[in-house]
């Protein structure tokens, strides 16, 4: 039984805000957190050669992904990879220019190319599991960790654009509108890899599951329902719910998807993440009673002085209001930023951002009045 | 009396649904419908040799403007320009280098440049108000012209962060939560200046105004309604009701705004821009008591099959429902895109575009229960 060798969790707030339990402070982690804000991190990417050199080896993987708990108090750790391995499992073929960002050798351009697609064989995506299972020793229960996937739309956004990002998405919304039925096979394929690929990083260790829906809140109102929450849905049917006797929450996050948040209710999942633009207090009287959020502090807020940092921070928590303390679930809250954090973040002002959320999430649930 | 010269107006389909009232087909423009997407506009610029030598010539800006309606029938023109003009005539030093977009020379980036930032005189700007007048002329009543202008705030991101667009607007935003103070003392020159820029259009000849507030929706809910939302109501607050015995409509498009409609339905404005993540039904039942909408085709359904465009154009219509019939006012649509027009644009499928939202809206009205 692999996970009996696994230390017990000796901080578990982050597990029980993402299942709407009291827990004595808000927790929070960082999307992005194991990035190149860190020196350190830089360091060791150095070291590795190349972002995949980095990404591929368990052992800097493991590396990279402590090293902003060593820093910081965070709640909880995230697996170091990136949403492309999956489709680079298929076959397309991932490299990392220099500066320039992710690049597809065979993107998905026409029909032949996408009735080929497959789900990948999850061999070729060991290094992954293996990371996760080197990870979850290495932090020895401090805290739990995340694992994840792109979500099917997002993954496909990559796939057919064949290339980094983009600010339109204009081959894979062209491809979408012109072949819808092509657009739901590479979707339909999507799915059932990314379900598996989290699965087997659950089995490996992973203590909660995120799907990253980057790019859904590219799409018009309408088609987001059909190409993008239809194929998270999927996802999550088809994932373990317990794993070794312990629930595994899920964690779903549309970036730029707030006018939604009332359909995205309906998944089985148990957070859903936030960006920014989103009144907090308001999402809460929305879905609070069945879904905890995650978010939502702007990463640019980052920029700023130590104090506007944590002022901030209080202003994001107080939009929340004082989550559920006491028997029982309710309203709860994981603190975490919007988006990705910024690589020109200075360091100390996460620091500054771990401390305000911290001591003022604590005085928010001494001032409650007591409940249950 | 200039404005006895100018020819009556012979289609006010969009002045009319702008204020609520009745029209036999839902109007329709697009979003930077004289641009790129058209070979005639290509020609007319490698005339003029650069994108400023096209916009500061009142001759060029004419031509270029009437070529979309040359092929299209659409119901209104808008004025040829670029947001970029407001703090050029500033002293910010716009260039538009060749496949790089626009850059500032003097960007603001310090106490002492914020000090000396001014409302611009606006004979600097005289050049846009000539064309203003020059197009109304040349469109000789066809149908109603646009003026425009940024919004504060949109224009301040391009002044601090001194080039084109950014992904994350990290310059301006940093600038904003390091020195609210700067980046209040910039929004109110800016909206002084973006009012006495508009009324000047309207004194030239232009018959509504419309306020991009493109970068808007890059905001945090909170700093939207201070930095953005509360710039917008000053300007709105400035602006000449009327001209020449004509009402002038007032049309505030907040890209990426869809979750603060409610708040912005405050705003002393009569038509309400939405992108294409908005449910127009939501946004109806929302805002339509006493604002217009306008929107909200996702401009990547463009490069469909035309049979593909017509289906999605009578989507939206059907989205938003049946307007206002009859007398009085009532919920009304302006149709358009969620976002400029992309110059990848087939340009036949504008024209399947044109005729299918005439085609069906008229058909709607017929089929729709005669109401007062």
């Amino acid at each position: 039984m692999r996970a009996m060798s696994f230390a017990p969790l000796r901080n578990d707030t982050f597990l029980k805000a993402c299942l709407r339990q009291a827990t004595p402070h808000t927790p929070l982690w960082l999307m992005r957190q194991a990035g190149r804000y860190l020196p350190e991190y830089r360091a060791t990417r150095a070291r590795a050669g190349s972002f995949m050199g980095l990404a591929t080896n368990p052992q800097y993987a493991t590396e990279v992904t402590l090293q902003p708990l060593e820093r910081y108090d965070l709640d909880a750790a995230i697996l170091f990879s990136d949403i492309l391995t999956v489709p680079d499992a298929m076959g397309l073929g991932l490299t990392f220019a220099e500066g320039e960002g992710p690049r597809f050798a065979h993107p998905l351009r026409d029909e032949a190319a996408v009735a080929a697609l497959q789900v990948p064989d999850l061999e070729k995506l060991r290094y992954v599991f293996d990371a996760v299972t080197s990870i979850r020793h290495a932090l020895q229960g401090r805290v739990p960790l995340i694992g994840f996937s792109g979500s099917p739309w997002t993954l496909a956004c990559y796939m057919v654009e064949g290339a980094g990002s983009s600010d339109d998405w204009r081959r894979a919304k062209s491809f979408m509108y012109t072949r819808p039925d092509l657009m739901h096979r590479i979707l339909d394929i999507n799915a059932r890899s990314v379900a598996a690929y989290l699965n087997a990083q659950i089995e490996a260790g992973a203590q909660a599951v995120m799907v990253f829906d980057s790019w859904g809140g590219a799409l018009s109102d309408g088609a987001f329902q059909a190409f993008s929450l239809d194929y998270t849905r999927q996802v999550l049917s088809q994932l373990k719910r317990e794993h070794d006797g312990a629930v595994i929450p899920r964690i779903v996050f549309t970036k730029g998807g707030g006018l939604w948040l009332k359909a995205m209710e309906q998944l089985d999942c148990d957070v859903l993440g936030v960006d920014w633009t989103v009144n907090l207090a308001q999402a809460r009287a929305l879905v609070g009673g069945s879904k905890a959020l995650q978010g939502n502090l702007d990463p640019a807020v980052l920029f700023a002085s130590p104090e506007a940092v944590a002022a901030e921070a209080r202003r994001v928590l107080d939009d929340f209001g004082t989550p559920h303390t006491g028997a029982g679930t309710g309203p709860t809250q994981v603190f975490n930023l919007g988006h990705g954090i910024s690589q020109h973040t200075p360091p100390d002002n996460v620091s500054a951002l771990v401390d305000a959320v911290h001591a003022h999430s604590k005085r928010m649930r001494l001032e409650a009045p007591q409940r249950g």
